[in-house]
């Protein structure tokens, strides 16, 4: 976790479908409008992009924030290889990389690697693929800490379809557990 | 409608609930991943947004988009009465600006201001006046033609949740008839 007042950048990668839009937006609510902390999220899109990759970027700052794209992000999470591939090296020293390993088989070695089968996991646990990307900020929350767990779970709650609730709820409790699992040292 | 190679920077406001962030991204994506432009399309949150005030900045070109932020857009939207007290001035010479006059009576003078009352209108077109980010999106393109109506609706497809196709669809049309009804000069 980053000091008070510091900058921490989050990247987001994956490919279409997988909800990394979504999630991004999610992230930089519960630390803006339940924190109240100062964020800028970021998507962008090139000629590149009806490839189907798809990236969303955060920036979250105690203080105002100047520069609005992520620089060398802290914690880097990869649902697919390209992605891991792409973005992996240009983590600041000592950032977090959270791999979704169910899409991503050839991980990069060091510390803060979580290598987790993040939607098979998902799948078994709630039922549905598709909220993969809810419990990796379950995860990222967890080992993080860059925003609560309660603020996690508002944003969540204000951002997901009408009576897809439940099951977005479950994928969370989801991702804390994995969270618990493989972190030793609990913000 | 923008040159080749223009930046074309577009600001959405209005308040939290209203689909601005929604509208945002399917805007950057309508021109980012179905007409290969060069978009950046990014979200703020500070210390205010607890007030429930909601916007989204997208900026389309068709060469590489070194500054990420809006300067001065060349369209706001504003769906709020506050919205438009803050940015109507911003605009670049010539700017156009879209307001809900559902939510917005006090109107700036001038040309190329549509006052329209968007979400009224929707309500009685479509029946859920929820969907009014997405009439929003489709009197956009029909009054810039700064994407086809082809590639946002295409947009609007892959992005609204499952079931609300129908309603997002019928809601882009009520959004092209009003840019028919208030535009004389379609692109």
């Amino acid at each position: 976790m980053a000091e008070p007042g510091d900058r921490y950048e989050v990247r987001l990668s994956g490919s279409g479908g997988q909800g990394i839009i979504t999630a991004g937006i999610i992230l930089a609510e519960a630390a803006g409008v339940y924190e109240g902390k100062n964020v800028v999220q970021t998507q962008s899109y090139g000629p590149e992009s009806r490839g189907g990759a798809a990236r969303a970027e955060v920036v979250i700052s105690d203080a105002e924030i100047d520069f609005p794209k992520v620089i060398r992000p802290n914690l880097l999470l990869a649902m697919m290889q390209d992605a891991c591939d792409a973005y992996a090296h240009d983590l600041v020293e000592g950032g977090t990389v959270l791999l979704d390993s169910t899409f991503v088989s050839d991980a990069p070695h060091g510390e803060n690697i979580y290598a987790i089968p993040i939607t098979e996991v998902v799948r078994e646990e709630a039922g549905r693929a598709i909220v993969a990307n809810i419990a990796a900020l379950g995860i990222i929350t967890g080992i993080t800490g860059i925003v609560s767990r309660d603020s996690m779970h508002e944003a969540v709650l204000a951002r997901v379809p009408k009576g897809t609730e439940a099951l977005n709820e479950k994928a969370l409790q989801v991702g804390y557990a994995l969270a618990d699992e493989h972190c030793t040292t609990r913000p």
